[in-house]
């Protein structure tokens, strides 16, 4: 994908990012916060009070049509939502280090990896927190206990196949870091809220973990 | 995106996709067969019962890798699972009609709305059908009949809110036909496994899914 729209406007047309709206707590937030960081970009932010709904504050809403964090606030006045798109968009416009494929084909099968992650980990954690936790009912107005139960045996089947993935590959879209592995490692960072670790099994998944939190764009 | 990959391989050089692995009556293969339809690519299809449980015969899941449908095979054996993702590779070897943005912009944007489409009203249709049907059981192997009945009112809300972007917007991601309206067309025909009809008062919604029905790409 590299250089930005050679049939449409260069990058250099593209509107710049002016700034970001954080959630500091939130796991979505923390993979755009991740891909800034190992691109070497910063940002003007706005940090959100997302558990006393600052999110959902009419003003707030009105600027940028959702309540959604994250969100990237572009010169011309658009709002990017959806944290892919949000880096999508960003790779783009900084192309260097590639983390979402340098040709169509790394760009599909990365893509494929990140959602894979999303599905299987990702989103099974956020179901446990958002449906198992009363504090979480401020983010999910019609909480489902069963459905938080039903969740933490995907977790771990989650993780076990990670480690499985891990096991034959470096990283988890291939030989090299990319945006999945953004998705990996926030979502396992994550699992703190539903008190789930890396089983003592999954030695392959442990040490995959280990080398990403060495990186310096890991503490973002 | 236009023209593929200017600094990796060009569109030339990628493995063309020799076969697709569908399933006629599920709604991700039905996304790729409009996707390729309204390109004007056809592809040999591999039928999968997925209600036989055949994607998860021990000889299909040791070629593709998973039991997701659908995949696509590439020529260099490349499988690629993800919808979307398999969309994204056959828009880079086949740009024209842009389906999913001519420009970085156009992209995350559209990326956005498709995203959006997908956890706020297809997600919560298939919960509905996969959890709240016992005949799903060979699908969705634990079934959570309260997930399904607290998306019943999710659907009817994802529908209230598309039908409000279609008020102001002639496709889903603004003033042309991408990828989004496909999510969103194979998620409103899909809703006749729940019962569900567009309800009467979203007249803007009703009007879009009638001209996104009279494209010939749609019969796909």
């Amino acid at each position: 994908m590299g250089e930005a729209g050679e049939d449409g406007r260069g990058a250099a047309a593209l509107p710049r990012p002016v700034r970001l709206y954080d959630a500091a707590r939130a796991p979505n937030p923390r993979r755009v916060r991740i891909f800034l960081a190992e691109k070497g970009i910063t940002l003007p932010v706005r940090e959100l009070a997302i558990m006393q709904g600052e999110h959902f504050a009419p003003e707030h809403m009105a600027k940028i049509g959702t309540h959604h964090v994250p969100a990237l606030e572009l010169a011309d006045g658009t709002i990017l939502t959806e944290s892919v798109a949000i880096c999508r968009y960003l790779e783009a416009l900084t192309p260097e280090p590639p983390l979402m494929g340098r040709d169509p084909l790394e760009a599909a099968v990365i893509e494929m990896w990140q959602r894979r992650v999303e599905f299987q980990l990702f989103m099974p954690i956020g179901f446990v927190l958002r449906h198992g936790n009363p504090a979480m009912q401020v983010l999910e107005r019609v909480q489902c206990p069963e459905w938080a139960e039903a969740n933490r045996p995907r977790v771990l089947e989650g993780l076990n196949w990670l480690d499985r993935r891990l096991q034959t590959s470096p990283f988890i879209a291939g030989d090299e870091f990319s945006i999945a592995d953004i998705t990996g490692i926030v979502a396992i960072d994550f699992m703190r809220v539903i008190r789930q670790k890396i089983p003592e099994e999954c030695s392959a998944l442990a040490e995959w973990a280990e080398r990403i939190h060495a990186r310096p764009g890991c503490v973002a």
